[in-house]
């Protein structure tokens, strides 16, 4: 078989579901394995026995090395003006809300900063956040507009966004959240805000091709299920999918509404109920789980982890990196807290960051696990066992990343 | 002044005790500061305002990034053989202890490992951890001894330890923590292992001149209070200072024993009392808290934080790195454990890992703040304000490290 690139003895963690599985659980681990790259898809990827005779421009060899699909971030608030450590900073010293509203503090002083910056800006504020998740071997990686809150602040930072895989190998999803929360423009107006949404930056969107799917905040604090419904059916006729902030601090049914939408995914979920689970579970709706948000925001309702798994409903991970409640850029401590504070098992960990994050994203077709046809986004680690991925904390066992076939 | 390199155009976070510190709180701010370095040490670190003429063979224009002393860990115990990631998947999975057992956890496992390795292994081992913290700008690290738990395999381990500083630019402190657990060898005779240790061990350990201190782990699962003071009494027999594993998980007035053996730490006190306290406060004992500890293991009970304040106990952080309830090679996810689940201060969490933890090992003459004379140990920070080295979570800014005078 001809291809570019051959990378040998190594173990593979698959995740692919018809890789005989055995004592390793979950990941379709590979013991002798070997992977093929070809035009920067994966042309084989098994075990060394049985694989055909290769032709390669380049192999290497990677000395019992594990090999996993290429992480995915499947929900993060990545583009950003500004930064909120002095706000951090005024709370832990004592300060009230009202100093720290005084103080330039909450999503408004990051709305004020993303407005005033540039595209160029916003994009030079989030390479080192994703430099950080890219040398934990992130291949691909969603993010969301919605700090604009303007038709042109929410365009500028889609921009930015999708501006992001032109400077670094990375593939990058993007989501219109212009439903995050309420621009002082239309205080006390939230209904003309959404038909704003609806009516002017979703087309807009649309026409420009800027997002991969809309999301909303439903949320007391946020858009009421009614006021979701209205964004959703506005994305439904532009033909983009849907996701949804949901259940994060109240019970709205927000995942049931996202899983009426057939949602990709209802993201946070600490107060979603039986009828939620259900509903995400009929629809096939992934559950994406935020457990940087849930550290930080020192939360203490778990989601639902058990009744999820008992419905079969899909469980991604996310860092949710933004300022105000997840600062955090690193997918293996987000596996960590998953592991730690939801105890998510070692493989739900890692399939979460992988093949159940690109299911999130809608692109299991073409990444998320190592199987031929989809792109070649390998991470090689310098472990001795998947587990130390999930079980370290603050330790990068990256050997080598690789980006549809190029080693970067 | 002749010196050998300057660093100009920094902000300064001297954690000197003797700066007018305004409105950054604690942290001896220096807006427009400069240090000087010669041979190895700090020849003047302040305002550029009033600072002598410098003749350098080298002058660093830090671009207005900030400097701090360089990290300090003073409670690790980084030097073992194997790794129980293994166990801490088996766990998730919803084995039972005897199941893990039987698949040689626990800490009889990090026994059999360390006691198989070499002095080389255990050094070639513990080096990608201590890179780990090097990374994050460390420069002074607190070794224990205590997985060997027999005379020659503590010895070995204490030399590793030692030897760490032979191959990484990094000042090495050892504690001898022979009273770290039960070895098989006296499995229902502890008293005749606590002779072993009085008698054999801690002389054997200070003839080699192998530990700076001497600590042990006072608790139920551990050595009593009076195991305790016959090891303290032990280690001042032989001129070494003490600290202690003290009120983890329990109160046995471990901190108050070790206080009136003028102990240089006591360490966790998530159980401590205020009588622990008031004796702590009393001989100047620090009190070192273990934040990823209390994370890992899902802790609930937080130490007395705002007690301890208020009775002016230094505090100290520390990752405790070990590989059963803390496998954590980050003092800056460390600071930002203290913040987010003890709800200490920005100011707290970074004196925390500099001038406090100088302070618990005994070596707050020599480094953990910026003060001339000191050795000239500096992390240059590219950050906007020291605060984000606190707020953001699997996130590194070092721009440059500088040990005894030296960028490494
Ligand atoms: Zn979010
Ligand atoms: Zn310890």
């Amino acid at each position: 078989m001809r291809c570019d690139r051959v990378w040998s003895k190594a173990r593979l963690a698959t995740f692919a579901t018809d890789q005989p599985d055995s004592s390793e659980g979950g990941m379709g681990v590979v013991e002798d394995g070997v992977v093929a790259s070809l035009d920067g898809r994966i042309a084989y990827a098994g075990p060394a026995a049985g694989a055909p005779a290769f032709e390669a421009a380049e192999t290497i060899d990677c000395e019992g090395r594990w090999i996993t699909p290429g992480l995915i971030d499947p929900h993060t608030h990545l583009v950003f003006g500004g930064d909120r450590a002095h706000e951090f900073e005024l709370r832990l010293a004592g300060a009230s809300y009202e100093e720290i509203a005084r103080a330039g503090g909450g999503i408004v002083s990051t709305m004020k900063a993303t407005r005033a910056a540039s595209e160029g800006q916003l994009v030079a504020s989030a390479l080192p956040r994703l430099d950080a998740l890219i040398a934990e071997g992130l291949t691909t990686i969603e993010v969301k507009s919605g700090y604009g809150l303007s038709l042109d602040d929410e365009l500028k930072s889609l921009r930015a966004a999708r501006a992001l895989a032109d400077v670094r190998p990375v593939s990058v999803t993007t989501t219109f959240l212009g439903a995050h929360a309420l621009p002082p423009e239309y205080a006390d107006a939230p209904d003309d805000y959404i038909d704003h949404v609806c009516f002017q930056m979703i087309p807009a969107v649309a026409a420009e091709g800027l997002a991969d799917a809309v999301d909303a905040f439903c949320e007391g604090i946020g858009f009421t299920p009614a006021q979701t419904r209205r964004v959703f059916e506005a994305a439904r006729e532009h033909g983009l999918p849907v996701k949804l902030h949901a259940e994060q601090l109240s019970n709205q049914n927000g995942a049931a509404l996202a899983a009426a939408f057939g949602a990709l995914s209802a993201d946070h979920l600490e107060h979603l109920d039986a009828a939620g689970i259900a509903a995400m579970a009929g629809a096939g709706t992934t559950a994406v789980l935020l457990p940087g948000a849930f550290y930080f925001v020192r939360e203490t309702k778990l989601p639902p982890i058990q009744a999820l798994r008992d419905a079969g409903v899909p469980l991604a991970l996310a860092t949710d990196c933004n300022p105000g409640t997840s600062p955090l850029t690193s997918l293996l401590l987000t596996m960590n807290m998953a592991a730690t504070l939801f105890r998510m098992t070692v493989d739900e960990c890692l399939a979460g960051v992988t093949r159940e994050a690109a299911r999130a994203l809608g692109r299991l077709d073409s990444v998320g696990t190592l199987e031929a046809g989809k792109a070649c986004d390998l991470a090689v680690w310098d472990v001795e066992r998947p587990a130390e991925l999930v079980y370290r904390m603050g330790f990068n066992p990256l050997h080598a990343r690789v980006w549809k076939g190029e080693i970067a």
